[in-house]
């Protein structure tokens, strides 16, 4: 599975893996993929560094990449008290209801509310940013919008490679026209925040758009055929992040999660903003239905919902309540049923790759040299 | 192109092209594909049985079939009328209403409502079955359920493949257990009656299901990169609607429709019970927009709500009333942008399939024959 891009960045297999969990994005370089370490959880610059250092140290060498989440608008000087002080009292109101109704302990004294949205925030992507920039890291992603212009250039001087999500050519073009190397066309059915257009269709429509700028396929990527579908589709590579989540390299911390997700087939995931303000795939849960029922109090705008559920996610995972119980995951999750090595998945991915070619040669009539 | 089911039925590209169109058909199983007519808009039976002479006239010998739309659960002695008397009085108003706003002229005495949805109703089916068997049609798909045990009998009597429409794995193992012989995988990104699992993910899962059943992968699929994806995911032909709506030989009626075919894109579709009762993907239009609206009256089960806007979608039509002018299509729509001949777009997806075989050969590290 080389690809013009792979080669260039110097990887075995144009696989870029997408994870929040370091020692999963270094066992993705090391297995000959590209790991790219989400960065939305830390808060703390230094907690950052601090993974860095230790993916460096694990990938003997191998390119590795970060994702940060930096929206294109700056907007100066707001703190986040002064945005927490947006959010309706009605809606924190139904927050507790619902919680209180699923029996969910508070946390206790000095326990972390560990899945803060905080990285949301402009100047926290821009901590982040200051120490990525001090580390070797390959590629920059970012999933909302364009980075904006100086974060490019400043990237660009340290000859990283800039990759953007987009949901649809429009976007795609846009990412283009600001600079961007590499645009991740994301599908409907892709885990996390996702637009309404298919993998199958999304693909070739953003190659062409930003032609000759290579693009990732993500969404409902799982198994080597899917990534040869996505090639096929004129893709450089895929982006998978789903199938990481359920690896025995992750540290979900929670095995309730971890076994439904297992659990969970092609079907049991919805598309809603209860998690973020914007529509983003996840499993469906008693928590998502709350939310997207017609007498519920509607979502609130990014960065405000982020903000308002930031808690009362924290407890939910802290004590397993199960039927509450969610995470960001793609329509795959049908296909993660065991817990397996991230070189395992790799291995299975590359031969998967192979099998489906041989596949497309025999129909297209060519015995080719197997 | 060749699959093993596409040898076994004798046609030279694993392509099943459903249409409405009589010309159509007759002119994709010319050009080596399999044509499939669709029965639902033929109310009387010698109508069916006259273009199936047609299209037997047409064919040269080349097979063709029929796509029928037949609830595997027969309800006894109901008429339209009975049916009819279920709509409330308040959803006839509505329409009424929506139509009235958008200037929406009557039908003339004796104009004919042209587009009925009393295909829908078994007993029709029934008729137009009859018809089928009477003619060498070589494969008879049905796009609601399993079809009843008699009719897969008396199909298969007659050496006829019975093909079936699944939105999961759990559908497509009833097809299986039905005595069904193929099953058609459709995607979210299709036209018309889908379910919420994209193709990408439907189609390899789908295949695992029926094993060694042949799949077919429906949604998503307008070029020969997009088929060659779909036969990289196991499928053993693609099945395709939408693509045929904008070829010369098809008789939409509406020049204002085909214009809006041709300028929508991908991004122009919505899923929405308005047209029949369940969810089925189309061209989002004022119509859909209003039923879809939080403040609309709710959308009626199948299969009343197709009775309630039949005469409806026929005044449009007739008419032509753009903001409410819609039809059935899938996210490929953004690929249809100029009307041009069945046998040029199956010669283009025939070269597409051979690019993108070249290209996933490249990726494979494969020269192969060329």
């Amino acid at each position: 599975m080389q690809t013009e891009l792979s080669q260039t960045l110097g990887i075995e297999h144009a696989v870029f893996g997408f994870t929040p969990f370091p020692a999963v994005a270094a066992a993705i370089s090391r297995a000959g993929g590209l790991g790219v370490l989400g960065a939305v959880r830390y808060t703390a610059p230094d907690d950052l560094g601090r993974d860095l250092d230790w993916i460096e140290a694990h990938t003997g060498g191998r390119p590795y990449g970060l994702d940060v989440v930096m929206p294109a608008r700056k907007v100066e000087g707001v703190t986040e008290a002064q945005v927490e002080a947006m959010i309706p009292e009605s809606h924190r109101r139904f927050v507790k209801d619902l919680l209180a109704r699923h029996g969910v302990p508070e946390l206790a004294e000095g326990q972390p509310s560990g899945w803060r949205i905080t990285g949301w925030m402009e100047q926290v992507a821009r901590g982040q940013l200051d120490v990525a920039l001090d580390h070797p890291v390959r590629l920059l992603a970012n999933a909302l919008g364009s980075p904006p212009p100086d974060v490019v250039a400043r990237a660009h001087d340290r000859g990283i490679r800039v990759a953007a999500l987009a949901g649809s050519a429009r976007h795609a073009r846009k990412h283009r026209d600001a600079g961007i190397d590499i645009v991740v066309a994301q599908g409907y059915e892709a885990g996390g925040h996702t637009g309404e257009i298919a993998t199958m269709v999304l693909t070739p429509e953003v190659v062409e758009a930003v032609d000759p700028l290579p693009v990732l396929a993500a969404g409902g990527i799982g198994s080597g055929e899917q990534a040869a579908a996505a090639l096929a589709l004129g893709a450089q590579g895929v982006w998978l992040g789903s199938l990481w989540l359920t690896t025995t390299e992750a540290t979900l911390g929670s095995p309730a999660l971890t076994r439904k997700l297992l659990d969970a087939g092609s079907g049991d995931t919805v598309r809603s903003r209860a998690l973020t303000g914007k529509p983003a795939r996840q499993l469906r849960t008693e928590w998502t239905d709350a939310w997207d029922a017609p007498d519920g109090p509607g979502t609130l705008p990014m960065p405000l919902q982020g903000l308002l559920v930031a808690e009362a996610v924290s407890r939910i995972q802290r004590y397993e309540v199960e039927p509450l119980l969610g995470t960001p995951v793609g329509q795959i999750v049908g296909r993660m049923t065991e817990e397996r090595s991230v070189r395992a998945v790799l291995d299975d991915l590359t031969r998967g790759f192979e099998r489906a070619v041989q596949r497309i040669n025999r129909i297209a009539g060519r015995s080719g040299p197997s």
